[in-house]
Formats: C-alpha cells, structure tokens, sequence
C-alpha cells in the first residue's frame, strides 16, 4: 500500500492587459502540452454562434450563477455589464489534487482574485512590449469600438503596477520566446522541492530500506 | 543617462551526493550556454598533469589560501586532507552584480555554505534514481578506492536529508531530461519579477511617458 502523500499539480495562471498577446501564448501551450488542463469559464450570457458547452464555455442561467456565488464556488468571478464570467473552482482544484496541472489565461483584475483564493498558484504575467505593439494588436483585432479600446488603453498604467504581485513577467515580444519561457515557467515550477515532497520520501526511504537490507 | 535599477545574474549552484551526475550535467548546461559564466574552484594541492591554471583550477599555496580565508574571500571552503578547496567570492559576484549568470557546480557540504554567504543564489538538488544506479556510477569511475566508496555511500542518508534545504530537486535518470530541467531552471529563475525590477522600471516608464505625451 502506498501510503505516501502525493503532490499537487500546479495552477499555472497566464494573465496581463488586454493585448499582450496571452490568449496566443496559451494556445501554443495548449499544442506542446496537449493533456494539460485548461480551466474553462462559466457564463450567463447566450453562446454565441459556434461556441460548445463546455469546450468555450459552460453556460448557465443568472439564478445557477447566483447560487454558485453563494457557495463559494469560483476561484474568480466578476459581474462585465448584464453578465457574470467565472472560472469555477471545483474543476481546478479537483485536478491539482490528483496531481495534475491547470493552465487558466485570465485578466489582472481576475488573477488577482485567484490569488486571494490559492495563492499557492504560479501568477505570470505577459506584457507587450511597447503602448505601440500593444495598440495595434488591439486595433487590428477588429472586435472592439474605438471607445473600448481607448479605455483599455488607459487602463494600462494601472495594470502595469499590479505586475509586482505576479511571480514571474514575460515580455511578448517574439512569440516563441515567450512560449518558451511559460513552458520553462511550467517545468521548473514542478521540479520545486515544494512541490515533491512526496517523491523526495518516496527516494529517502528506497535509499534508507537498502541500506538497512544491505547490512 | 540611463539610472535605471540593472538587474542582478543569477548563481545556480547545481549539487548533490557524488556520483549524482552534477559533472555530467553541467558540462552539457555549459555546451548549451557557452556564454554562462562557470565558477573554477582555488586550491592548494598541486596541479595534476594536463591541469591548466585558471581552467582546471587556480592553483595557490597555503599561505595565499589562509589569507584569503581572513578576507573572507570565498562562498565556501573545505580542507580536505592536507589541502584546501573553495570557490572565491569576488569572480562570482562580479558577474551577477553586472548582470550575468554564473554556473558553480559543488558537493552538498559547499552548497550549504554557499547558501549561507549568498542565500538569493538558486540551489538545485541532483539526485540518482536508485542506490544501486549511484553505486554503479561510482563504481564505473575507477578513481576511487573501495574504501573512499564505502565511505561515500554510507553518506548518501545524510546527504539527502539536506535535500529540503534546496530550492528545487533533479533526479537524474535519463540526463537529457535532467539537463532540460536545469535549463528550465535558469530560464524560468530569469522571468521571476524580482529579478527584474530594472526591466519592468523600463517598461512602466515608457508606458507613463507615452500616455503624458499622447494628451
């Protein structure tokens, strides 16, 4: 009987300002670590064409979403006019227990309520590498009004000073690179001797009941 | 004038029992990265043939050693036998004060010394698989006696009760996988927020002065 604790995977958060590119850098993760995790949101707001329960969403009604609110069951939630967004906690915390890791791409103001609620997570941060580079992805985009964007530019300073409570700050100025450095975020986080106590017992006591067996 | 903050190297100390495969490891981290800084040790015993000064080791005599050792000159230092070994402190820190990285790869008994003098170092841990793999690899040598062996195995217990002590755990099974996790390390270790504090200075700025300029 294996009576050893095991250890948790990691909730690796991938968050920054609208525009640094976290979105693509998660879809590449996804492609080079295709059985990691990856948390999905809850919405009440109607699918849209071609979005799939569970795969772009889970969509659920105002009174569902209240209810869950009331049990604790977001790591993060937030109401963005006539509609609440939430990435549900049972999900994430499921799979961290047994071991596995979730990769969860989320806005700074999202992140920073997920770190109140585990911040045993790994909180990365993407930033553009200039306002320039950072406008034109937003414009070329094509999804938003000039108004939206140019509140989320101003918004930017204010992101930027949350940077310092994240772990780690990638610069997203050549796509591969910053792919690169979450997947080492990603591999160097689980070889933390936090984070393998159960596998460091697990060596100890091989090593201890050889040598007890060799004597 | 640039009075920004420069963000400090890293010193990844790589350790753990001998025969672990710290040598092996670190030759390969260093064809990865020819321009990663590599700490040489200072002795007092003699060169051995085909041992080069400054490469090998730098070599000095007990007099200069003993009068390091009152400038408090070294991360660590051991006399083993009738001679010393330590890993001077100026080189190293030379380097991670102007940015760069330094590589120093030292036994457990070092490491813990090291950490002491310079505790914002980052400590890897590199353990064998199994008893009988460690056992093989000193063995396989051929540099030591049966008795240096015995000696050394019986300290393994010890050895890897220190391994909690270290920042993230290795073990070497397969060493392309144990090189890749180093190599993670170091990337991951230089994305980490409070090493870059200078960086982010930078990119906050830009930001700040972009937006006074664009009103």
């Amino acid at each position: 009987m294996n009576t050893t604790k095991k250890d948790k995977g990691i909730l690796l958060v991938v968050s920054g300002p609208s525009g640094a590119g976290k979105g693509t850098i998660c879809a590449a993760i996804r492609k080079i670590f295709p059985k990691l995790n990856y948390s999905i949101s809850m919405t009440t707001r109607a699918p849209r064409k071609g979005e799939v329960e569970g795969t772009s969403y889970f969509f659920r009604t105002n009174e569902e979403f209240e209810k869950l609110i009331k049990e604790d069951a977001f790591l993060e939630y937030a109401r963005v006019y006539d509609h609440y967004y939430g990435t549900p906690k049972k999900y994430a915390l499921d799979k961290i227990e047994n071991g596995e890791s979730v990769l969860l791409e989320i806005d700074i103001q999202g992140a920073m309520q997920v770190k109140q609620r585990y911040p045993q997570g790994v909180f990365v941060y993407v930033v553009p590498p200039s306002l320039d580079v950072l406008s034109a992805r937003i414009h070329g985009r094509g999804t938003d009004s000039e108004e939206v964007i140019q509140k989320r530019l101003a918004k930017i300073t204010d992101e930027l000073a949350m940077a310092h409570k994240y772990d780690y700050i990638i610069v997203n100025d050549v796509l591969e690179d910053a792919v690169h450095k979450v997947c080492s975020i990603l591999e160097a986080e689980s070889c933390k001797l936090s984070r393998n106590e159960g596998q460091v017992e697990v060596i100890f006591n091989q090593y201890i009941n050889k040598e007890v067996g060799s004597k």
